[in-house]
């Protein structure tokens, strides 16, 4: 299985995908036409989505097809030659894959090879549920159930700033309220500019910032690229 | 129908429930005990949070009985003189109070005019879904509609900050998502310090910050303490 899982698009500052560009581009070496689920975009038209991934992808020289446009989408998940999951709200996101009837065709074709590629919303779909997401619950899904292609959580956009003088919740305390009611699950707080990228049975961190992991009953650990990942995957 | 829907328990700095305290004596007025609701205590374990919510209404003269030790929950909710739910996190907390069989006899119990206190989550299970909240889905509810004794969204502790260098979507950007995933429903966004008092048939806010009011399709309008508030009711 060959996942890239991306934190978030865009830094702040940059142009769209702009940070992540070269390591999809080596990731998907010798693909030519990926298939992009656009369906987390809400303010954002499902066109008007797929026109700006495609300008970006065009120029690491791979076409962008947009499930959106296919008359059968099971059908062109199993055709696909890579998956391209984009961000944006989770919640719209799985609901309109579990609608369409793509959960188990989408983790068939990935467990069988066929690299995947996600941000931030996307990448909360390569875990169990989206029960690590920062997204407003604007929909309901059928289920919170994911694509289970890895067995930890990923908090996308992970961060440590908290407004000034602001009552709510931190983004750690969040995350400890979802270990205490999952005590079985890690969960990686992978900060802005960060991906984690399975290839080869091997997980790695690509990015200059440390990745947080969280655990029921235990200290987080912040963790280095270069680092051993393997317990994530245990 | 009476509610206090309260956006947050604590200010920044302050003590716990200290700003909303006399609003809650002034509105509990008459009544010697008030069943509370601590479903939505995660990290905080039920006795904790009663605890502390105990020592705060001593001050104003009320007992506090939690329902978590009371055998017949459904029984204890229509013997009630008043219910208050506290904050935390919303998806624990409706999930619980749907496991429990709790929505149907609160929402006969308050439309009755039995007076109702919530702050954060607990003001969020006043709307007619939990779509609005700000909280992590760390438990699947078994659906998202909550206790409706109004007719519009609550997001409360509803901010205008945005952490410096993030490229998270900003709180209007969620709200802005729902309203365009749910066309008909307002959003009131609730600021830290702020409560909506529906008492006599009349909305009104109370408090030293606009409420941010959502709808889909206008420019977001920012009202004061003393405004017409029934369009919110419509």
């Amino acid at each position: 299985m060959r996942l890239l899982l991306i934190s978030n698009s865009t830094n702040a500052g940059e142009a769209y995908l702009e940070y992540p560009k070269y390591e999809i581009q080596k990731f998907l070496a010798n693909v030519k036409e990926v298939l992009f689920i656009p369906y987390a975009g809400v303010t954002l038209t499902w066109d008007d989505y797929q026109a700006r991934v495609e300008s970006r992808f065009a120029e690491i020289g791979i076409q962008v097809k947009s499930i959106h446009h296919c008359a059968n989408p099971v059908q062109a998940v199993y055709d696909a030659q890579a998956i391209v999951v984009g961000g944006g709200n989770t919640f719209n996101l799985l609901k309109t894959m579990q609608d369409n009837g793509l959960i188990a065709p989408i983790r068939a074709k990935v467990s069988g090879g066929t690299p995947y590629v996600g941000w931030s919303a996307g990448s909360n779909m390569a875990c169990p549920t989206l029960c690590t997401t920062n997204d407003m619950p604007i929909v309901e899904p059928q289920s919170f159930k994911a694509l289970g292609l890895i067995p930890f959580q990923i908090n996308p956009h992970y961060l440590d700033a908290h407004p000034d003088g602001h009552a709510g919740e931190t983004r750690e305390q969040r995350i400890n309220e979802f270990t205490q009611a999952n005590k079985g699950t890690k969960v990686a707080g992978l900060r802005e500019g960060c991906m984690l990228l399975y290839d080869n049975g091997k997980l790695s961190l690509i990015g200059s910032r440390q990745l947080r992991l969280f655990e029921y009953g235990k200290e987080p650990l912040e963790l280095n690229a270069g680092d051993d990942l393997s317990v994530l995957m245990q």
